[in-house]
């Protein structure tokens, strides 16, 4: 992404692509108005900010459609720019015809995510809110919503920003010592520092470790599903994805998109890990299919161990399920089901600690209870929703880098390190923190950021 | 299509549907602005007609976006309604979540065309015109745009309207006449009347006579490919889309779906009948395959008849490519097209009549020269897009209805009919014409039109 263009004035359809009554062509920078004045039959040079105009795009004497400008002023709009918004038919044909206009007449296509990052370069918001925002637009569950709009309003951002402060407040007085270092001063309270140090690290300890949720909401909590072949995994796969089908109230024209392998259970998604290897049939080889599906589930957030009437044998089968638990069963979610309700249960009674879920896949018979089982493991997330979770890998990176050097900072102030080289440790930490939200020098990493954005974003 | 809930304020999403950065959904309807007021972080109740308001949509305490709205006074909106268009982050969640919201503040989900119905219903335009957008949002070429958008600004309506009234008046005459039916006056002239039937018989087939193009610019211009197995069909038809695939200037977010059997020359969409017919690989029996493809030509616009390097017995091609003229050309564009060109040229020279365009399909040579010719097929119609056009079976219909009327207007002159009943016949066409741009009762006719329409339209 070249960040010197940012004379240019760009434009981009910023509406869903394809066919729909109205589609919204977005153009933004210094000459927004003045392009957009040449091909509109009204004058809108004088137009006030946030004020609408019903008027006919042309080129030349062709007329290309009848639409709705929305004029918004330097600082007043996404960007920050001065920005028109042009409401048009949503044909296909006429988003093309009005982009190519406007290209005539002086605009550049937009890039992915330009408009968000010119919004980011005229401080409209920090990167971690430009960042949330793409994560707005491609949220699918409740929760994930929640969560990028909880950060897109500021959450991180402000946690952050606290924290980087009081570091800089103290390595701004940390290398006023070394300006005076002959006169052997100290200006930074040393135990103040170190329980700063203490409570920082716990702060961004429990970020990082949010990781693990906000990654989960973001992306889909992921289940595993495990058992011997022909035990119904494939057919418990399709009974959710059909029961989600039907629970969804389908507005029309809204559709969703069903995602193959997710399930959206009160407002959290889950994702089955695996789920081409679930509907693998039978020929492949046995063993392979059992081991690979186990190492699956040590990846996951919940498990669901599959038994059916071949499991009858006490002995034998709690003996493979306390195996498997062992090997493969750390702080995951384990949930034993009894498939092929058809059977009497009275037989599994020897499973009472591992307290099962009795279902038909087949038959869709209990599934409700399954799924409550499952949605148990959200609600128990559900209290820290309310908190800033990070979601977002590069934060994570971030944060986890901050926390070595915090760490180093810790080591350094115990083993009498120069100050020097500590001030070089807390730097650090702040300049990790920083990129974040984007608080630091760090144009290298922008590119990376706005390219994943959609154009017209 | 219930008419009897106009007094209900409607909601849905207007862009198209799925992921874009941003979405619109338009709230229509006398209570739009205090149901939105309700859930919008400002209070919209007094702001003026054609502002742009940003603000937070909220369901009680929990936010669901950012959004920016724009306001619409009643007799100033798209339906002529009260009216707020909610432009909200583009993700299918929010859609339907700020769908959902509305519903619960009293909305009812518009039904597909239900805001242009009521555009309709509220005078905005006339019935044609409404039809017009519908076709306006579907047109793939720059003919059919330009066409629809000819249609939308009044071209159809506003002839009708003036041989409409030129009727109506010639009826209330008549009509007048009837009631001093025992004086024998004779308030209509019956020579003018004569000449005005005339006249208005001449503007009616000219209309009817130009749905034959109207529907091809609309649909695209029916393409026939016809010749004998193997001969390359198929990969010439191939060689066309990829030809059509590399002409598009594809623009990043506006990404055309191209339509596996057309293609667009110059502005014109051609379509290629029985496309399924000419993918069929050899294995059908080679007779019946040629004549299903022989009987589709009559029914083309341009018929290509392929040869190729078996056919360079002189009296036996031509004689075939005469009796199939003699068979199936009537009025359509016939090209004769010389396939496989790695062969000389030299042994087609007794096709000179037919005047052949050589090309290669598998080696894609000479393809532009073939386009040409086919583009020259709908350059002779160009110079009738500027006048107006019948693209709408509808409409065609209605003007077939109304020419018959008038045929028995004219024999019942000529035959000295009861002026009553010529009457009556007059009150037909004027009917006919009225249906189209709804100028009459034609409640039973309108809820087919809309519900043609998307949702959100």
């Amino acid at each position: 992404m070249n960040f010197g263009t940012n004379a240019d004035t760009i434009c981009a359809l910023s509406t869903a692509s394809g066919m729909g009554a109205i589609a919204v062509v977005r153009v933004s920078g210094s000459k927004a108005i003045a392009i957009v004045n040449q091909i509109f039959s009204k004058d809108i040079s004088n137009a006030e900010s946030h004020t609408a105009h019903f008027g006919i795009l042309k080129d030349n004497m062709q007329i290309i459609d009848e639409v709705l400008l929305n004029v918004f002023h330097v600082n007043r709009s996404f960007t920050g720019e001065e920005t028109v918004e042009i409401g048009c038919h949503g044909s296909v044909f006429i988003q093309q015809a009005i982009l190519q206009l406007l290209i005539k007449h002086g605009c550049r296509l937009a890039e992915a995510g330009e408009f968000t990052m010119r919004a980011y370069m005229n401080n409209r918001f920090d990167l971690a809110q430009a960042e949330a925002i793409a994560d707005l637009i491609a949220s699918r569950s409740a929760a994930a919503h929640r969560m990028a709009l909880t950060q897109m309003r500021g959450g991180v951002s402000k946690q952050l920003a606290e924290l980087r402060q009081q570091l800089i407040d103290f390595a701004a007085l940390i290398e006023l010592e070394l300006d005076f270092s002959e006169e052997d001063v100290e200006f930074a309270d040393r135990s103040r520092l170190t329980l700063l140090i203490a409570e920082i690290m716990q702060v961004i300890d429990k970020l990082r470790k949010s990781f693990h949720l906000g990654n989960a909401i973001k992306n889909g909590i992921p289940v595993a599903i495990v058992g011997a072949p022909n035990v119904g995994k494939s057919t418990l796969l399709n009974a959710f994805l059909n029961e989600e089908k039907a629970i969804v109230s389908e507005i029309p024209g809204t559709t969703r998109d069903f995602i193959e392998d997710e399930i959206i259970i009160k407002g959290v998604s889950y994702r089955f890990v695996d789920t081409a290897g679930l509907r693998e049939t039978t020929d492949i080889v046995e063993n392979l299919g059992i081991e690979r599906s186990f190492k699956k589930a040590a990846e996951a957030s919940v498990v669901l161990y599959l038994l059916d009437e071949r499991n009858t044998n006490p002995t034998q089968t709690i003996a493979e399920l306390q195996a498997f638990q062992a090997s493969y069963i750390t702080t995951q979610e384990f949930i034993v089901v009894v498939n092929k309700l058809d059977l009497t249960n009275k037989q599994f009674d020897f499973l009472a600690e591992f307290n099962p879920v009795f279902i038909s896949a087949m038959s869709q018979i209990n599934l409700d209870v399954l799924i409550d089982r499952i949605a148990a493991v959200s609600s128990q997330f559900s209290e820290q929703q309310n908190e800033v979770l990070i979601s977002n890998v590069r934060h994570f990176e971030a944060l986890n880098r901050a926390y070595e050097d915090l760490i180093r900072v810790q080591d350094g102030m115990n083993s009498g390190l120069p100050t020097d080289l500590i001030a070089m440790d807390i730097r650090q930490v702040i300049g990790h923190i920083g990129s974040i939200t984007g608080a630091v020098d760090v144009e290298e990493v922008l590119g990376s950021i706005f390219s994943k954005f959609c154009i017209g974003k």
